[in-house]
């Protein structure tokens, strides 16, 4: 907002229009509208501004300022220091030049110093003092307090009345005002026309209703009758100035004639609307983007079209491609990346805490927080399962507490949140297996694997192999986080289901006869039960026993209520949906007219923590007994006989810590995926992010943290790319739009650690917060899931895609891919899309979801594919181009064509160029089939083994084994 | 659509734009643009049509236009029959002229008679047979189906692709063709332009999109390098061509400067927007309105207002006052309104009939068929209560039945929908204890009731007292019909909380403890029960009996769960508030962008139809014992001992025969007021009926059906204001576009007497689909009352003023009232709206909701009242001016004032002078202090009687003190 932002060196303009008025037999000028950078005009009777719009104007009025200024007087660089020495000079001037007789002097300069009316805002004193009286009446009667009649048009000083105008915060700091007056007069038999530009911006008293300096003045009396003309010319010239060409002009001209070339230079470029086809009283709203002077391409190139017929597309830029560049160069250095990462993000650190004290932020922790500690519980729960509680909700606690601080402390994308993810889980589960049917301690070869794990990653990051991810363009990206959405979604409608298999209703039940629903505990036969007691059953009651303690003594429930309970599955889907609706609901509301900007913004912002906190009263009002969320309240291991140490040595034979290094083989390589693609995910272009990220950084500390969680018997987290798109939504920032009508810009994400940090020590906390948490109950957490799903697909242009299936040609909105590629061929590239996405979720059902990161593999090949389906004009609209060898050279040469704004060449050699495929499509085809057969291509059964290099001990052959159930049998014929 | 509907003599044109192109090595025409009344543009890439926009010219193609066509050459009224000739005459033209050397003639007929190549719709063909090739080089390879070639440019006959074109009927019948052509080419070193208007308009082979007979021509050829400019001049030239103005200029023109001052004419009109408001890439989507020529004052005055600062009003129109006038004129003859009435609506009995073949009126039965029964269901069985089943569900539905159909056949406005209404009800009930108490025959006396009241209906109708709603304004109906709705969905409500209560949730409930539930019947004491059984109670198994047998054999209920009823709330709500949003949601999905136009308004249409379905699909797939719909299934009288006639004479003394006059004045008053409030309301001059209205007639035959519903035992029938609006709006009729972008207008309403016939035919043969009715629930249907409610609030001016107090001025839409009157006096106009609203809803919900419609004479009192508050300039914007005295006058005045375009004066006496009550008042006031008072004000306790015209008989006076009791205190202490 300062002034040493702008590019241009010429200040803003604020333009204000004052009409003569007749107001109870005395002239005043009175405001009639104003401008900033659109027209704002004084509604008739309304007594308020109207909407900011663009003025539409008439070519009459133009070609009639035209005729002023070529007739008036223009008195450039005057020397003026108060208004009525500035008029003085002005009508000097006029009788000087012959235009009026020196006789009128006294009368122009008796109208021309009038006080002026401003209109200001705040009418709210007169509402009820005025019932019963007429408006009309009123004025003339009263001294209006809504409307300022500014008394000390002579004085120096801004009046209170300015200085109070709020209006002044939107007006640029560096502004300076262009004052159009108006007025017809009985004196004068022809219009006097004045243009001023004063040498120095002052401020004239009372002239303008905000205490912005005085620059330019354009006074146009004129005889009776011709009111509406002469307003015309007002607002022709009151649109002229706060033009950023004519504005330049008016600063820059020597005289008159400048002035007059500045107009036609202004009427060559006007866009000129048929009279037939639009209606002149209907006001445009502002459009989202204003044609700035410095024109930025990109921009362009997303937003042309409309020019030339077919065959004019000379004009038309192709989409920038996407560029991860700078960040990801392959260095060639060891650990070249890892240390410019360090060296890109440590400047920022300092910002990356202060930047976080903001009210969103706290909206962002509790969202994030409730998500957190809901999969905390939800992966929890599995592990814990899984594992036989060697891994319980305890340990994911404390293990998301810990990785998720020291991440967003050290990481290099700290918007990134850790979690335990689906992969992981399976492969907890299977090792888990493996060693208690082989007998090996789980805990210590799991410590082993993870040791195995970070070492290999820290390989990966002193090789610079993130490089590999620049391979991942929008159709690999949006492939994943849909997918990773509809798992979302999908578990959160399960889970939903599940409700109504855990609590079944009792469909048959009339209410007639609820005498015969009972359940009893009848008393096992003594014979059988006698062998387990120690204590005498006989002396128990077991009319009073519960469900629970029935079945444990070992009595049976008998009775047709037994196996439903009431309600409770009703209650909970009313909480699950009620929650995501209501979110739904409330995140829309930013978008409505209801209450000021800055609230809308505030109950958006805090919409889920609105909405749970509804449900969790409703639940609460209601009293039933839904599943509460539960959170351990002591502070030890789940499973009584492990501490908090594992111990590397001494349970498992010694070859054991070599062989572990093939699993960890595939556990890094679900990591690598799984966490660099979440990675690219969160550093999207489209995110605006400006503190740059940290590929190899992120992975030196989930391989640090591995090592951590693996010696302390935690849980193994990676990048969670639902949450994390949650947390970068929920610290989105617009521009507060400055000039009225002007829309809010998307300025970049809040870019900070605290969030979450702060995100992770209340997860720590909350062992404490424990009597606060079991208010809220599981459904609504399920809701909360379903809206995160929901809402991460929103925005994704692939999911936009899909939508165009459902609509006819004619409705579709206006994409630029569509004003450039065919239908059909965005139809083609969009089923290749589910098609792929829809094997991955078959795969994904299956227990292949132990690789399931490693098939973004496989998507990356089906991207390479694409290249041979469709030409490189159409992939560069509807994804990115793929970066080539000879990329490097080509685009400086483009950059350099760009600037001279020639149509790029694209013939048909070069497009056959690019089919060929490169090595890179050699290089990922091959990564993709050793990975695959490294997992898969083991065949113990029949004794053979591809890749000789291996080791076989016996325990492997077991690994392998395991490892082989999981081969999908396409590959393992495949595969030897 | 056919010709003879337009006033312009002028037909329409349609435009296209073609362009030179090198395809393939070869020249060819393309189509680039077209014009109907909005420009659609071929897409670069997408090969596919823009969205219709308007067309934004550059300045300076129109001034390059304007040189075309001063120094190109103009063939007016050229005899033309084919192509080739045509371009012959035209190069000769020019040769002769000396525009070209004749040596380039061959060349240039060369171009001008290449093969034109179409843009048409379905590229279907093509999507599979083109992968793996590139678009771009297989145009050259084959010959593509998707743009047809038309080959024949030669033959007068329209190509077989040109006859498929469905963008013909797009295209009014009477079009005629304007081409431009616009080439580069390398043989000419300045452009060629000719500008052709054939003598008539003649189909040139494949040269138009669509066969529709070319009238002009315009051509434009030129040298290399410009052909941004000339696209630009091309579009400028075609937008030009569909303008109104400039299209009759082009008709009518004689030579080369009428054109040049046709483009003079149409630059003055033009709208310019300033470069740096907007940015000419935006491409500007189709007003709403476009401009016609014919100009409406009345929609004028509705959006004008961006001309002019605060002062230059003059232009501002005052809304037109709403006009009941015409069919409600106070004729002075006995019975003139309704020999009027039927006079007005005996011409439009057939089309009454066969307007409603329509897939919509489906639709529009389904629905309000459900809400009659639903009501009738309702009020049959609060009349049941009332009235010990003198009156019940089957009297209901047979009354609904009768005096629906006999309404809809011979109303004056079959569009309204008669029920049973709150008021009638209430009454009944204080009638029926009346005469329980007196001793008197309720029947009898309900007839003579009804008998007195069906003569007072009739002296009303001769009377032409219906004149009276001339006083109802904006303010009285929408105060009206919000309370009704307001009421709607209260109940709706408070029967969805009923629920609640009538199937407690037992919200201590503990799962495991389920064994700790039960109910059991208890026998009674052998004393206790003994005195009333006739059958041994001790040889009863009690614990099978059902909850209402075990109540009814005097049994005790014992046990905890006996009082709740599980899952059936919780379904219940799920039903009912699914219903409503699901019904919500269909609705909106008109506006979306999802399926063809026609399926959308399918679903739009039966949306409530299909909501329905899905939640009865619902309960039916829980199975649980949900409330269903029970209609009954038997032909008779409700109450055993009453027959389906009441005889007038024998079971009460012969002066009730007489006294009954005086209740009846109060049915009268009620059903007087309630039946014409709700048929104003239907009325509306939004509602755009073209049939006219007959408020005589349908009070007419409100009389009759009084008098043959007392005679039947049935309850009484008068206009229900919710379900008449939801039946409206069910029948609204949207013109479908003509021209692409142009908005679809709304037409009005399908009138017609066959969905209502329809609906109540339906309801009385209910009693046959009872096994159909009989699964759905009946939360669903308070659903869809809910849904009413909530509909007929929609589009009510004093909703949308309610909601503007929730809005910061500046997010306020751009209502037209907003722009004239201060924001504060709206304001204020809504509080009293609301404060009046707030005292009928407090005295609704206390017995006094029996003079309901008669307290609507209050609101019009308060409305007159009004006119001392506010102006009448701001009345006119926020309501309606009530009809004066000397109206007629100055109503004529001011219709030739329009025609002039004068300004309306409006001083301060004339607002002054409207403030003295008029006779009006006096005589509002009075009436309306009569009828309280000949309610209230009868003290019997005192012995005082205020009119002593009345008798007073000791039945009398007992039903006085009924009345008595109903008296609100204030009243009473101030009556007498």
């Amino acid at each position: 907002k300062t002034p040493l932002n702008l590019i241009t060196p010429t200040p803003t303009i604020f333009t204000e229009m004052d009409t003569l008025q007749h107001e109870g037999g005395e002239l005043e000028w009175k405001e009639s509208a104003r401008w900033v950078k659109f027209e704002e005009k004084v509604e008739e009777g309304g007594e308020r501004w109207s909407k900011p719009h663009v003025s539409t104007l008439t070519l009459h009025s133009l070609f009639e300022l035209r005729t002023c200024l070529q007739t008036g007087s223009i008195l450039l660089d005057l020397e003026g220091y108060s208004l009525p020495q500035i008029v003085d000079d002005i009508v000097d001037r006029q009788i000087a030049d012959g235009l009026i007789p020196a006789d009128l002097k006294e009368k122009i300069s008796f109208v021309l110093l009038r006080k002026h009316r401003h209109q200001t805002k705040k009418p709210i004193h007169r509402s009820l003092a005025d019932i019963g009286k007429k408006p009309v009446s009123c004025c003339v009667l009263f001294v209006d307090p809504a409307q300022s009649r500014s008394m000390n048009d002579i004085s120096d000083t801004p009046s209170s009345d300015q200085l109070k105008n709020k209006f002044m915060k939107k007006i640029p700091r560096d502004a300076e005002a262009s004052n159009v007056l108006i007025g017809e007069v009985d004196f004068l038999d022809k219009p006097f026309v004045s243009f001023v530009r004063l040498a120095q911006a002052t401020t004239l008293g009372g002239l303008t209703e905000v205490p912005v300096p005085t620059r330019f003045l354009f006074i146009l009396l004129g005889p009776h009758g011709k009111t509406k003309s002469y307003n015309e010319i007002g607002r022709a010239i009151a649109t002229l100035m706060v033009d950023d060409l004519f504005s330049d002009v008016a600063y820059k001209a020597r005289d008159r004639e400048d002035l007059i070339a500045g107009v036609d230079e202004f009427l060559d470029e006007v866009i000129v609307l048929p009279p037939g086809e639009w209606d002149p009283k209907i006001r445009i709203e502002p459009p989202k983007k204003v044609p700035s002077s410095v024109l930025n391409l990109n921009e362009l190139g997303q937003m042309n079209g409309s020019a030339g017929g077919a065959g004019g597309g000379e004009d038309e830029e192709m989409p920038v491609p996407h560029e991860l560049g700078e960040e990801l160069k392959f260095t060639g250095r060891i650990g070249g990346g890892l240390w410019l990462d360090i060296k890109r993000k440590l400047p920022w650190y300092c910002s990356d805490i202060y930047d976080g004290f903001h009210i969103q932020s706290i909206s962002a922790v509790l969202f994030i927080y409730l998500g957190c500690i809901t999969n905390a519980i939800t992966f929890g729960g599995l592990l814990g399962d899984a594992t036989d509680n060697y891994q319980g909700v305890m340990e994911s606690f404390l293990g998301t507490a810990l990785a998720g601080t020291v991440f967003c402390l050290f990481g290099g994308q700290p918007l990134i949140i850790l979690s335990s993810t689906g992969p992981i889980l399976i492969f907890e589960k299977l090792l888990y297996e493996f060693s208690k049917n082989n007998d090996i301690d789980y805990m210590e070869l799991r410590l082993w694997i993870g040791l195995h794990s970070c070492l290999q990653c820290f390989l990966l990051v002193v090789s610079d192999a993130s490089y590999i991810i620049k391979y991942m363009t929008r159709f690999t990206e949006e492939g994943f986080s849909s997918l990773i959405s509809f798992i979302f979604i999908s578990d959160a409608i399960k889970k939903m289901v599940g409700a109504f298999k855990y609590y079944p209703i009792n469909r048959g039940f009339k209410p007639d006869y609820i005498t015969a629903y009972k359940c009893e505990c009848i008393a096992p036969d003594q014979g059988e039960s006698s062998v387990l007691c120690m204590f005498n059953l006989t002396d128990l009651d077991w009319s009073q026993l519960s469900k629970k303690e029935c079945v444990k003594y070992g009595g049976t429930l008998v009775g047709n209520s037994c196996k439903y309970v009431p309600d409770l599955a009703l209650m909970s889907f009313i909480l699950f949906f009620g929650t995501y609706s209501m979110t739904v609901s409330l995140k829309k509301f930013k978008f409505s007219r209801y209450f000021p900007t800055k609230l809308r913004k505030l109950i958006s912002d805090f919409s889920i923590f609105m909405s749970i906190m509804a449900f969790v009263g409703l639940d609460m009002l209601m009293g039933l007994d839904t599943p509460k969320l539960i959170v351990p309240t002591e502070f030890k291991p789940t499973r009584a006989n492990r501490g908090w140490i594992v111990m590397p040595f001494g349970k498992n034979p010694w070859w054991w810590y070599l062989a572990s290094f093939v699993p960890a083989l595939l556990v890094t390589i679900l990591i690598f995926m799984d966490q660099q693609i979440s990675a690219v995910i969160v550093n999207r272009k489209e995110n605006k992010l400006k503190k740059g990220c940290g590929y190899h950084l992120d992975l030196f500390w989930v391989g640090v943290l591995m090592a951590v969680c693996s010696f302390m018997g935690l849980p193994w987290y990676v990048a969670a790319t639902v949450i994390s798109i949650a947390h970068i939504d929920s610290l989105k920032m617009e521009s507060e739009s400055s000039a009225p009508g002007e829309q809010p810009q998307f300025l970049g994400v809040r870019e900070q650690r605290l969030t979450g940090i702060l995100v992770f020590v209340l997860t720590g906390l909350s062992i404490f917060l424990a009597p606060i948490l079991q208010f809220i109950p599981m459904p609504v957490l399920y809701g909360v899931f379903l809206y995160m799903g929901v809402a991460s697909l929103s925005g994704i242009q692939f999911w936009e895609r899909i939508k165009l299936y459902l609509m006819p040609a004619k409705h579709q909105p206006d994409f630029s891919f569509l004003r450039h590629v065919p239908l059909r061929r965005v139809h083609l590239f969009t089923l290749v899309q589910i098609i792929c996405l829809a094997v991955l979720w078959i795969l994904k059902s299956t227990f292949l979801a132990i690789i399931f990161p490693v098939m973004i593999l496989g998507l990356m090949v089906v991207r390479k594919l694409l290249d041979v389906m469709f030409s490189q004009h159409d992939l560069a609209w509807l994804d990115d181009i793929l970066p080539d060898k000879d990329k490097k050279k080509k685009e400086d040469d483009k950059k350099k064509m760009k600037e001279k704004k020639t149509p790029e060449p694209e013939s048909d050699e070069e497009v056959r160029g690019n089919e060929t495929p490169g090595l890179e499509t050699v290089f990922l085809v091959v990564v993709y089939l050793i990975v695959c057969q490294s997992i898969c291509c083991v065949a113990p059964d029949t004794n053979t083994v591809c890749f000789s290099s291996l080791s076989h001990s016996v325990a492997e052959k077991a690994l392998y084994n395991t490892y082989y159930s999981l081969c999908p049998p396409a590959l393992q014929s495949l595969s030897c």
